[in-house]
């Protein structure tokens, strides 16, 4: 289980569609995840730091995220680490990536109405 | 962070909602989690047993739940085990409930449109 | 990843270890996890509520943990939990265990000494 | 709640500690998190993919991590995760960093003898 993620934030950029020649359903997007912390002096909640992913979701994940979220909206995710190293000839860097397992609009923030795409017997 | 908790599964009964007399919103919900396993030998993922919990949220949340979340929905749910040990008279038992944090409609199932209901400044 | 929860708090019972007629290796004892609290009015952290778990390990994380754990130490603990319903004749109830995945002392509250049981293969 | 995250790996480089000017301990360290697939055709579990972090642990934490710990050990670390933008120059980048709230040796792995700093009383 090790890696596992839950993450809440804002859509910081409209999610990308795309489908591979395989036939592989992908959506990507950004996310701010601000933290909030408890600042003693002025005793309420702050905004404190922000983390930046990059969330990718694939199959019917993809495909339902991709009609469904805007930029702007709040939303919580569950999902996976992925930390890697790449290299571009002479620029390197590390991304971050969340691969995400669910997602939804977080309530917290507002209202949803559901349509069910996936048969209901399980 | 201990005892946060991650969960999603299925909206098993219809959402409850009621306000206190001192004004508090609340909204409880039960929901079914099943865990999928990998069969070696169906070589395929099957339903394992099904965990059940009761979903509590306050104040905005537990408005916005009541209004959103209908029976049978999948949803994604971050929030906090409480676990209790009550007596009522001579019965006993435990409860097992978690205070939810966000819960959202898991879009790994169907599609949502989302309206927000609190202001954009943060 | 659903159900997966990590815990810190006070083993509360000595550890009971059984090898089942197949051979298993199972270890079990009882944490109370106490959740942390900003008190505002205190302006400092108190004890909130006790949550209490049955956590159970198997295999060769249970042989380990029947040797290392003692009753009153400090641990941190990944894993799944097990919400069950339970009937006994007329008496019935729900269990709510943890099945670990990895645990460890939990070095806030002091120092440890390790020596490694399985090949450092990987 | 969110961005806290529970991990298991290899401590990869030795823990460096250090105090600061105005008295705050705080050890550092490279984790290597390697996931577990489950690989159809060979019918068994496979090493995956690596993730890097940077765990940093402050004050007591710190103190009894750079005296338990050495480079090869297994552990279990539960934290919040801290994804930063860098410059310096011409160069820029990206840091992944752990605060760890709790490690512990990981008795998957082996058996660990542990002694108390903090005093009983919570």
């Amino acid at each position: 289980m090790t890696d596992t993620i839950t993450l809440t934030g804002l859509v910081a950029t409209d999610p990308k569609h795309l489908t591979t020649g395989e036939g592989l359903s992908i959506t990507s997007f950004r996310l701010a995840s601000t933290q909030r912390r408890y600042d003693r002096s002025k005793q309420s909640w702050v905004d404190g730091d922000t983390n930046w992913y990059t969330v990718t979701a694939f199959r019917r994940l993809a495909t339902n995220v991709s009609v469904s979220l805007v930029k702007g909206q709040r939303v919580l995710i569950s999902g996976r680490m992925r930390v890697r190293e790449w290299a571009d000839g002479q620029r390197k860097g590390i991304s971050v990536e969340v691969e995400a397992e669910s997602i939804g609009h977080d309530l917290l923030w507002g209202t949803s109405s559901f349509t069910r795409s996936i048969a209901a017997s399980r």
